[in-house]
């Protein structure tokens, strides 16, 4: 009559991860922390579902738990803030019991390099796919928070890093690319897919310097464009000339599948934000060549509703290709 | 070019909640708070699958909100916590958008009666069956926090309220019991199932008094009293003929199998709580009539491994009437 199965897979599970640094966690109804004086609590959640974010013939349980906290603390990155306490939930097959103590080791990778702690769960059976959703719990000094509506006309808009990678990877996959998937350049698209690196520090350092808007690119270029546009109120232009593409990705697909799966593939985890012309230098210096900032458009004026215009060779363009629309 | 359909979707959802009281809530990269001074931050999270812990046809999407949002309550409640702030995540077939606006309502119609509020969320595609995680933020007294390990020995263990309603009310709906469905005493039962009462008032009473144990009875007394004697390191002893018993469950299915269903069932959200002899007029008297406590047993002696033993008639019973378990 104990409920010995619960007991031993969240021992099994919490064997897997570094004991909480203070208060409660794993073990009782809630955990519970003191958070650093001064400032916010910072709290993202995201769900990834089998057959919709990633397939267990891709995707390794370890690197799916990697990756399942990486997109939430992308999401703080985007925020500025320090990570960062986390509470998973695992919905699983009966059966999957080992699959799951893996993805806590993945999760536990990231965590340790990052500085984060899974301190609670939930896990509970599924008649379907596997489902994992990380609710993921930052701190920031509130006057130092990126904000998506702090764009402002007279912005240079500005990536992070390099664009397109983990899209690439997703593409050679879904075309069963074999001839593809076998070059050397394969290798950091598929990286990029399953072990996306959050840019934590690069969040913190344009906190820190006084910007105030950024938002992460985890659903392309595009879709998080308009995002920040909406949010600030203001029109938006995005030379998709000057998008830093990966390298291998043009490399394997060329500059115009690239630059596409860019604007609209997603999984970049990279920032975009916003800086004022005067600051670039600067923060350029501050980001360091990890995450060296490329300016990719800017913020043409005030609107309402807001508006995002690409641009190619200079002139508007139609754009068929689609932020990712969940519905 | 727009991802029209998420902007629409998320201000839809918007629209059925309050709005942030302070800070960012939806709409940004994550929601961010200033916490309360002094206070520790308390933190669980939920997950309900369809087809395992809910039915479409025996439950409203609106009841369905309301259930998600009190399970993750009923974890703030046992700590001692003041709600609380919600992390709503939902993974729904492309059809069911109207179901999860009236799931959002549900959510609203609780948040709205206890002080809290959903700050952010990620509502996703999902192939199989509807899948709903709340991640639940709350405040609470580091002194003051309600703990699984805080029973000692020769202290009461009390239950709030009354236990079996609920899974009372599940067993007519599993047999299909229409003659016992169409009773006014199933009213109670289906409500204490899809419209449960997370004991935030009977909490916060009991952490305020200086209580330090506490745990919900989500998933039936006898595993949260395994939860319990484990946490704490002692052995329990439940006294089955003393639990209080709703009365509309005995009315239909009679005292025997009501009292499984409050040992094995679950869902009564409930507290069970630990509290020495001297206190308990002045705890009973605090907690009012609706959360009126009645003591189910007590903790006899220090035991590394937890022991609960289970009496009826005064005398230690075999039990198969096994705590639900989730593996």
């Amino acid at each position: 009559m104990s409920g010995a199965g619960e007991f031993e897979l969240i021992d099994a599970l919490s064997a897997r991860l570094d004991p909480p640094d203070e208060g409660l966690g794993i073990g009782d109804d809630a955990a519970a922390w003191r958070p650093g004086a001064g400032s916010v609590v910072v709290a993202t959640t995201d769900m990834l579902v089998e057959g919709i974010h990633f397939r267990l013939d891709w995707t390794s349980p370890r690197d799916l738990g990697w990756k399942a906290l990486a997109v939430s603390l992308s999401d703080l990155a985007a925020m500025g803030a320090r990570p960062g306490r986390g509470l998973v939930s695992v919905a699983l097959l009966p059966g999957q019991t080992e699959l799951v103590e893996e993805l806590y080791e993945g999760m536990s990778d990231l965590a340790r390099l990052t500085g984060s702690r899974i301190v609670g769960g939930d896990t509970v059976r599924s008649p379907g796919p596997l489902v994992v959703n990380v609710a993921m719990l930052g701190e920031a000094y509130p006057d130092q928070l990126l904000r998506r509506d702090g764009a402002r006309p007279g912005d240079l808009l500005a990536l992070t890093g390099t664009v397109g990678a983990a899209a690439a990877g997703l593409d050679l996959l879904l075309r069963d690319d074999r001839k593809s998937l076998e070059r050397p350049e394969a290798v950091p698209l598929l990286a990029a897919l399953h072990r996306p690196q959050p840019r934590l520090a690069a969040g913190a350092v344009l906190a820190a310097l006084g910007l105030r808007c950024a938002i992460d690119v985890s659903d392309g270029v595009a879709s998080e464009a308009w995002h920040l546009a909406r949010a600030s109120r203001v029109a938006i232009e995005i030379d998709v000339d000057r998008l830093p593409l990966a390298a291998e990705a043009v490399a394997l697909l060329g500059r115009s599948k690239s630059r596409d799966l860019a604007l609209s593939g997603g999984e970049d985890y990279q920032l975009l934000f916003a800086v004022s012309e005067p600051r670039l230098a600067e923060i350029s210096d501050a980001l360091g060549d990890g995450a060296a900032p490329t300016v990719v458009g800017r913020v043409t004026g005030e609107c309402p509703g807001g508006r995002v215009t690409f641009l190619a060779s200079g002139r508007p363009i139609e754009t068929t290709a689609d932020g990712y629309v969940a519905f």
